[in-house]
């Protein structure tokens, strides 16, 4: 698939890793198998015995260990075999299973599916705010979305769909779309921002503000990461333009292709208003969720049916004052993919070339 | 897929497409929106924002104009962008949508798919009793169904599986089949008719003749005109061979391809016998929708599934007696749409020797 | 598909084809009709009509012969069309449908799809078991497998698996994997063979042997005959290891590829004990049959999945030491079906050279 593997992509939540068991997702049109050693570090194996392929899922955790369904044999966290209980107990030398680098951070499993000598963790996202949050003031979620994961990216770096898509908790009142937003991209990332005055303010604002009928100061900026995380900050205040006196919402949308056609959606949100109340926090990430599943998702797996499997660009999209930023997005993942072929085949002759 | 781009199919039935709304179908596997004009024109558009790709029908009318529910774009019926909500305004030139022609007749609206500059309506198959019928003496139907529109054609066709399939209202004793029926065909038509004596006389007639036990005189005469429209008379006579002083029902079967494996069929079936009765009307209709679902359908589909997408000629049918008057119609279209190719080739190489 | 052609294979428990009516399979990816003359003759049709390609089951038998419900032409039990209602009655010289070799043989129907003239029944398993088994002491079924049969006779070819999959039933302590088999290949057959010690017995023997919680001297024995039979013997004896004085249980494992993806699976099952118990007789089969459909049928699918249409050894699966059995099995079948093309290749050379 096009898609970007010297990166790392969110696997997981991290609690939907649990200190017992095994989960497993696919990513990449790749099986994983995810589980916890005792000491919690978080594991990440290909999900397929390397004997006869049955998935390791199926089997069953010994320690800290993983023990196939069908034959029994025993693999540990590096995914080398350390039981066989066949003949005299020899380990034959194709018996392991590749593991994935996989960090937790920010409350995610983080997995690097392409080489693993280059999986180096300062190259996941520097988001400080996810880093030691107010426990009652951030959410974590997870939607499968039946859509292309640069379609979403698109959704997202065009924000002036909000003006047209989204009903009163979101609503933008119109003023997205008129703006030619400014866009700066610089090495892997694309930033563009949107600020406005509306009246009355944004549902998810309104009944916190002073006056939930007059008008605020808004604004959104989006900041894509390659190959497909975006942090949006939002805003409102009143009587000033100082944004930092006024509400504001963090919302990380963090993309993991499943297969051409499916993606894994994490969410993760916070806020500077509400902050202890676990209530408004769980309402806060339930609103979310259920608007994109009902207002997002049902459009962009249309987009992705009518286009009918179809490359983006040879379909000659007709461009207005809001894609610059998902073009901008698009055009850099495109060369950083690109460049990943290129640098394999690269590889490959060297390794041709010496032998 | 195989089919005939430049002509004209029905594409729906005047009615479904109301004077609110949207209406959508797939034709020619390319998706269609359909709406009506205040003064009451239907219009067909391509189902697809020129934008991102979103599909018209999820959107809203404005008027005589559609606008996308994704990012706002508004586009007239002549599928001109005249809205956008981004930026200062200004439409990209790409942001047109394409329009197909359509012509309201018969009660049926014909759609072309095929390059606009060549549509033209006196193109549509001539159907004079379609034009002004009694209107208790006229059903208009539709069925969707699951094969290709070739395989249905055969089966209108060659009646001599009527013999065979149908029960009592179509029922033809088994006089069909030993017939070689007469075929001729011309231009773009083939006709092929059958005469018989029958005793007692088909369900559809025996009851509305004089002597509904005694022997009647039928014949049933279907005219193909390409690509897939069938015109067929069926009637029935008691007492001399004037089949103009008998009963006499006329049928047309309309066939629209959706894909490969699928087909719209459309239905108009009139008579000249109870002619006031709007409940006999609409028994007529249900009778022959309802035969056809549960007869023919469930044959061709499983002849269909059988043939496992090989091409028709490659697996050798053998022929029988009833079998000219379908080949032809297949060899006709065949040829029909190999010239479509040639003039696209050479059209293309046309160009490209100017260049 | 992978398969060999030219060998016999179950199609049916002579059963499932009753005196009356018709039954059809899909075999090696061809739709085949079955169905019983008046003395019992069992035929196999291709399930095509050469007319239009209706499914000739979909018709109906007229004595020994079938009439498609299409266009009532119909043919004898050699494919020959015998009569045809249209026109004159003449029989196109098309109009014929392949019959398959078919023999009724130890309660199977057993089909040959490659070259008729090379379908010596001579070339069916030699079975002696299964030629007069007492009644009661005899069961036959039939599963329905979501797999490749390759991967099937793996599983059936390399019984250490039992030791990690089975329950109780079939539960053989861990005893098998240890083992480094010896195994036999002569022909077109392999021989694997497991002997060992356990305490208390295997569920399927411990009730009945004298001391259910004691030890026993037990063995399993498993004969693959190419494409796919497998003939297993498993027996328990205690007190000597004169196995033949023991019990023992002879079963049957006939696997017929369907498509690329999914396999039937015939049983034949005996026993040299309780053999006039019909009561025990159909308990055996049913725990069988269950045990399958729980225990290795979602193990075997998951596994197909996890392949996801790869080629078996573009996977490199790890060796074990039970491995030499399915191995050597796998290897002796894909010289056969390499063999079958290349003479198929040869003959068209020597045809063509000869043109």
């Amino acid at each position: 698939m096009n898609a970007l593997h010297n990166t790392w992509y969110v696997a997981a939540i991290a609690n939907e890793v649990a200190t017992e068991g095994m989960f497993h997702r696919r990513i990449l049109d790749t099986s994983i198998l995810f589980y916890r050693l005792a000491d919690g570090t978080a594991v990440a194996l290909h999900d397929r015995c390397p004997h006869r392929f049955a998935p390791l899922h199926l089997g069953k955790r010994v320690g800290d260990e993983v023990q196939c369904a069908y034959h029994a044999l025993r693999f540990n966290a590096d995914g080398q075999c350390t039981h066989s209980p066949h003949g005299d107990g020899t380990i034959p030398p194709r018996a392991c299973v590749r593991r994935f680098p996989l960090v937790e951070r920010y409350g995610f499993l983080w997995i690097w599916m392409g080489d693993a000598q280059r999986a180096d963790p300062a190259l996941i996202p520097d988001y400080p705010l996810l880093a030691n949050p107010v426990p009652t003031a951030i959410g974590r979620g997870y939607m499968h979305m039946a859509a292309n994961y640069e379609l979403i990216v698109d959704n997202v770096m065009d924000l002036s769909h909000v003006d047209h898509v989204h009903g009163p908790l979101l609503n933008t009142a119109g003023k997205l779309s008129p703006q030619k937003p400014p866009v700066t991209a610089e090495g892997n990332t694309v930033l563009v921002r949107w600020e406005w005055q509306q009246h009355p303010p944004m549902g998810l604002f309104a009944p916190l503000l002073p006056d939930p009928e007059g008008a605020a100061e808004q604004f959104v900026q989006v900041q894509w990461t390659a190959p497909s995380n975006m942090f949006l900050t939002v805003g409102a205040v009143q009587g000033s333009k100082d944004y930092e006196q006024g509400l504001i919402s963090w919302d990380y949308h963090l993309l993991t292709p499943e297969s051409d056609t499916s993606t894994h959606y994490f969410f993760g949100s916070l806020r500077n208003f509400m902050v202890e109340s676990e209530e408004f926090n769980q309402m806060k990430l339930k609103n979310m969720i259920d608007t994109f599943m009902a207002e997002d998702e049902p459009l962009i797996a249309a987009v992705q049916a009518e286009m009918g499997g179809a490359e983006f660009w040879s379909l000659k999209p007709a461009l207005l004052s809001s894609d610059p930023a998902p073009v901008k997005a698009r055009r850099r993942l495109q060369q950083l993919i690109d460049d990943e072929h290129a640098g394999q085949s690269g590889a490959a002759l060297a390794r041709s070339a010496a032998a």
